[in-house]
């Protein structure tokens, strides 16, 4: 299968590799902007070739699009307007509502899947793609019955060729979902690194950084030009998650500095229940239930 | 040596296995309230026996204390009371001021060293030591000058046998670097889980959630027992790690909300800045250092 991938930064030279060795794609032409990373695409052998926008939307099965979700919002109509009738496009942002509410009137919306494989890392570029990155991980659909059955059944082809299983709900269920459990932990570890930042003894703190606050603040590294526009992208979801995580914050404060030690033990007690539920990810354990995940899209 | 561990959980028992392989200690007898965790110390090699309180203080070399932070408040003016001339004693928590407070006129306040290993796990109890925990790690020790030397050198040697480089500093810079190092990141993650928990849709978010949140919320596991009086002993500072925090929250949070790209680029991109700065502390990268660890004491 023909497969063109237009961003080749981490995501979509981890896609790349994985859908090439799957056997999932026999040719990978890659389009991206910035020379560098096409060269390092060619040379890592990621992609067969770097070609432009138009050659890329010629002849091609399925388009993935990877690039940050403000370049989505720009070309992602263009793409639509250019591809040939029977090719499938589908993007992997972790935004959705303002880039499908863009083509929703598209004479070609059947062709789009939106989608959002929950996985990544905090370093980006071509170098940092990986393999076997999306393996036991979520894949986001979007919309579904807005997207033609084939189309929407060759990128379920392709999530599972990444050894991902698929959670079905709608853009904005998605946005508001992922402000919790995506855009806020990004929010909490930029604010963390700024916040330590701002102390005057930065030796001192630097040398006695350990692994807890490593683990912490680990996706403060995270790209500005993919994270800005994610954020402004979902703002008024991200308002809600920084306000309930701001409420929170407060009240641990608030028992710290009151030496409240029943709310302390009460708010320390409820936070350790998430043990239980990141246990219940293991996909050893997974295994054994029932619940994998199905369809949300009520 | 003989030595004496107070409290075997994560770090007791993490020092015993150390200490033991390295052959600092010949003899540990360790002494633990909770029959469960002194058992299976016992079992699990950790300590040659477990003994009571006296009789762990009789004719030890160094006495270790790694209890909560609240014990070791209550029970080191007893320790001091009750060991021999020549015993050394240190412990190893996470807070300082008011636990060096409390022996400051004690008679044999120069037998203790107040010290605090930077290392551990979200994880408790003895079944939760490891080998190696603290190798490279930082061990702070605190108000060296009121130790005697022989005492202080004594510690000095065994951080040396845990692999540990040590910075020294008083009780007050100690728990006010920590504020921010170590307890910050602490209720950062606790907040974290607690206002993601607090979503309607648990099962969503919790399907979702992927190495980035993990990596965030992971210390939200830790123990209530541990950090409750973590930090009601460090009130104060946790009140300004905290207070500085949410302002930085509110920063990003009014970027988003305003949609003000320019402000939103720059808060991203100086947080970016701890990636030079963790990266540092790679032990590879420190070797070539000159500014490994000194003397911070003013």
């Amino acid at each position: 299968m023909k497969i063109t991938i237009i961003g080749l930064g981490l995501i979509g030279g981890s896609i790349a590799k994985d859908l090439r060795k799957s056997g999932f794609a026999t040719e990978i032409r890659g389009v991206e902007t910035l020379p560098e990373n096409a060269n390092a695409a060619v040379q890592l052998g990621l992609v067969d070739q770097s070609v432009s926008l138009e050659e890329g939307l010629r002849n091609s099965d399925l388009v993935i699009v990877s690039t940050p979700v403000d370049i989505t919002l720009q070309i992602l109509p263009v793409i639509l307007d250019q591809i040939e009738s029977f090719t499938t496009v589908t993007d992997m942002g972790s935004t959705k509502r303002v880039v499908t509410e863009s083509v929703e009137l598209h004479p070609r919306r059947r062709n789009y899947v939106p989608a959002h494989p929950m996985a990544g890392t905090e370093n980006s570029g071509p170098e940092a793609a990986l393999e076997n990155l999306f393996q036991g991980k979520i894949a986001i659909v979007c919309d579904q019955e807005k997207s033609g059955p084939q189309h929407l059944a060759l990128v379920e082809k392709m999530f599972y060729a990444l050894g991902m299983n698929i959670a079905y709900m709608s853009s904005d269920e998605q946005d508001h979902s992922t402000a919790f459990v995506s855009h806020l932990p990004h929010a909490v570890a930029f604010a963390l690194a700024n916040a330590v930042q701002d102390k005057a003894d930065r030796n001192i703190i630097f040398d006695l950084a350990s692994g807890g606050f490593n683990s912490t603040v680990r996706l403060a590294k995270s790209s500005v030009s993919m994270w800005q526009p994610i954020f402004e992208q979902n703002s008024d979801y991200m308002k809600e998650s920084l306000n309930v995580y701001i409420k929170h914050l407060e009240q641990f404060r608030d028992a710290i500095v009151n030496k409240d030690s029943p709310q302390l033990e009460k708010l320390i007690t409820s936070a350790n229940h998430i043990r239980g539920i990141l246990d219940k990810q293991n996909p050893q354990l997974r295994k054994n239930e029932e619940t994998i995940i199905k369809y949300y899209t009520r």
